[in-house]
């Protein structure tokens, strides 16, 4: 017997629709359909308003039918991190992707060029070389991209310094002009997305999209009009709709919601999104004292923003908290020495510290509504990283 | 066309065999099989002079070649950390798996009952619960399984407390005869494994592993005699083998060893183990000043016992540190300002901070000798933690 052959008829799936949903397999992760539709809509609605293209981060989920949710609801295509992520939402005839990130080397550019030949393709550069294999890719497959040139608005990771910069790789984008074409730019800072006071986090974007700014009123100066400037995600999203700068936004977790953003605080006149992401687990041992043992932990989770929340009737638990990830295991403790845990077997919920990395362990998340499974979708970009 | 086809057509390996290690797409982790076989030689030589059988922790590769290669070295079998990582080794004929951990659930009983079916299985217990529903299990399928009753020494988690607690569950274990059978004791306490100091480490293995053998004296004076003590680590191992406590170890990293086991001290008798494990990235992005920008971050390393070490020419780059993850990008920092940094697309080979959740994020393993590519091997157990 094949191990896939094994593994297919033993291994069930996690849960089946119309199965209840305290009875799902653990770990598992759950998606609550009510919640992530109102964030879908919430959001698609505030950069309708805002009269601003709203294209999803797919990095955050991995996830066709996630990305065609997004997509029905108006999104005007999705972004992906990596060029591998995109051939799952190539695959299912998602017709836009831009590849937010830079990428290098001829094999990822003959990736992306083949990749251009089913959908329309974008792709960030903040290099000649970059642009350079991207041109000779496309015109061995006959394809076009269309590229964003990358400014470095503070996070100092990517990214060109200015508008001197961003006119040499448009100058070099110019000389392949059958097979690309310069779109605009890509302002994106993420450490800004978790700055916690909502006035403080306003001032932040308001300070780095002032970078931004000058670099398309300088290319203005030269003739050169920016198409698209896209940047922006779930933290900022409140402030960047109504800058007048961005003519897209590419926020990934609003869908979500994971545990680091729920401390965000949020802005007065700002977005609210709802958790719709819990991991369900068990408690596998009994455990010492005011501890017990919940069968999930680093290989489920991912906790280098912290811990998970406890999630008990739709809010973050009063009694228990989740305080330290093995492997395979994670230690729920009573707040209250002496207090109540739960019991051997019964179904814990986690809302994940950093939805992204978290969904990046996992082939499946189970859909969910009314306390039944309604659907298991498939991840199917999940360890596409290259 | 299907999103499996056009991923199969479009996403070539990372790598073939014959492929220059230098030409290997990225990230893609890496295995130097000199230093990995010499690592297999040198435990499994070490638990055969001291009398101990060997059966290594396959939850840290979660890979069948690997599996098969502990095995054609000595091995006396291997152990899971979930029931459902078992599949493919099983799959695959390794004859003998312990599921090192408690398991609750009729889902998860069933699965290892079925499993039983195909190898010798045995598990962890720490309440009756678990007990009897494996025995109810194995009673459906016809199966068997050996337990093994975890004691708690030190490290809080799962495991029962002392000598009369096991004897409870050996008398409920002795209830289903036709169906289990109590095979002795598990006594692992991972905390020590990463204690930095060698003889601070020695001398807490010792304290931590004289309650284990309180119990076995304990359990001796009632006339249960343990035929297997299990336990022990890769941090570890040099100390539990002279012990005279454990018939069997399980260390799992010693396979790789990654930048989190490289800050332990030696033992000046102990085992010294070589750094096999790699990720290859690549520089996708020059950075600003001293900072290059990787194309690995969260989604193809795990961070959270500390960042990967940069490593040129078989050792911790003397010039650069890997200074901070993010989902899909890593930052290089040169250690004197204005030093040279890699150039654009170069590969730069990481160790990674903690082997276990690195290879769960992997889909495959390069694996390479003298600059050459040699194999990929796949990871099959990749995700499989229900």
């Amino acid at each position: 017997m094949k191990p896939s052959d094994l593994l297919s008829s033993l291994l069930p799936p996690a849960a089946r629709p119309g199965d209840l949903l305290s009875a799902v397999d653990s770990p598992a992760l759950l998606l609550d359909l009510d919640a992530f539709e109102r964030n879908v809509r919430q959001m698609q609605a505030a950069a309708d308003s805002a009269g601003l293209a709203l294209r999803p981060h797919a990095k955050a989920h991995k996830c066709v039918a996630i990305a065609q949710a997004q997509m029905r609801a108006g999104a005007v295509g999705i972004c992906c991190q990596k060029v591998s992520e995109a051939i799952p939402f190539v695959a299912a005839g998602i017709p836009d992707i831009l590849v937010s990130n830079e990428l290098i080397g001829e094999a990822k550019a003959r990736l992306l060029a083949a990749l251009a030949g089913h959908a329309r393709m974008s792709v960030c550069v903040d290099h000649e070389q970059q642009v350079e294999q991207l041109a000779q890719a496309c015109e061995q497959a006959g394809s076009r991209l269309e590229l964003l040139v990358e400014i470095n608005i503070g996070q100092d990771r990517c990214g060109v310094a200015d508008a001197p910069a961003v006119l040499r790789l448009v100058e070099v984008i110019a000389q392949y002009a059958g097979q690309l074409r310069f779109k605009g730019l890509q302002a994106y800072q993420g450490g800004l997305q978790h700055v916690r006071g909502a006035e403080v986090r306003r001032e932040a974007v308001l300070r780095a999209t002032e970078r931004a700014r000058l670099v398309v009123r300088d290319l203005l100066d030269e003739g050169i009009a920016c198409e698209t400037v896209t940047g922006g995600g779930t933290g900022s999203a409140a402030f960047d709709l109504g800058l007048g700068l961005y003519t897209e936004l590419q926020p990934g977790s609003y869908v979500f919601m994971d545990a680091d953003y729920g401390r965000n605080e949020t802005a007065d006149d700002g977005l609210r999104f709802e958790h719709s992401l819990l991991l369900a687990s068990r408690v596998m041992s009994e455990g010492t004292g005011d501890r017990a043992v919940l069968d999930a932990g680093l290989k489920s989770l991912s906790a280098e923003s912290g811990m998970p929340w406890v999630w008990e009737a739709g809010s973050p638990s009063e009694r228990w908290d989740y305080v330290s990830a093995n492997d395979e295991h994670g230690i729920l403790q009573c707040r209250t020495p002496g207090g109540a845990k739960p019991r051997l077997g019964e179904q814990v919920l986690l809302v994940p510290g950093h939805c992204d990395p978290t969904l990046n362990l996992h082939d499946a998340i189970v859909a969910h509504r009314a306390g039944r499974v309604e659907a298991v979708w498939a991840i199917e970009a999940r360890g596409l990283s290259r």
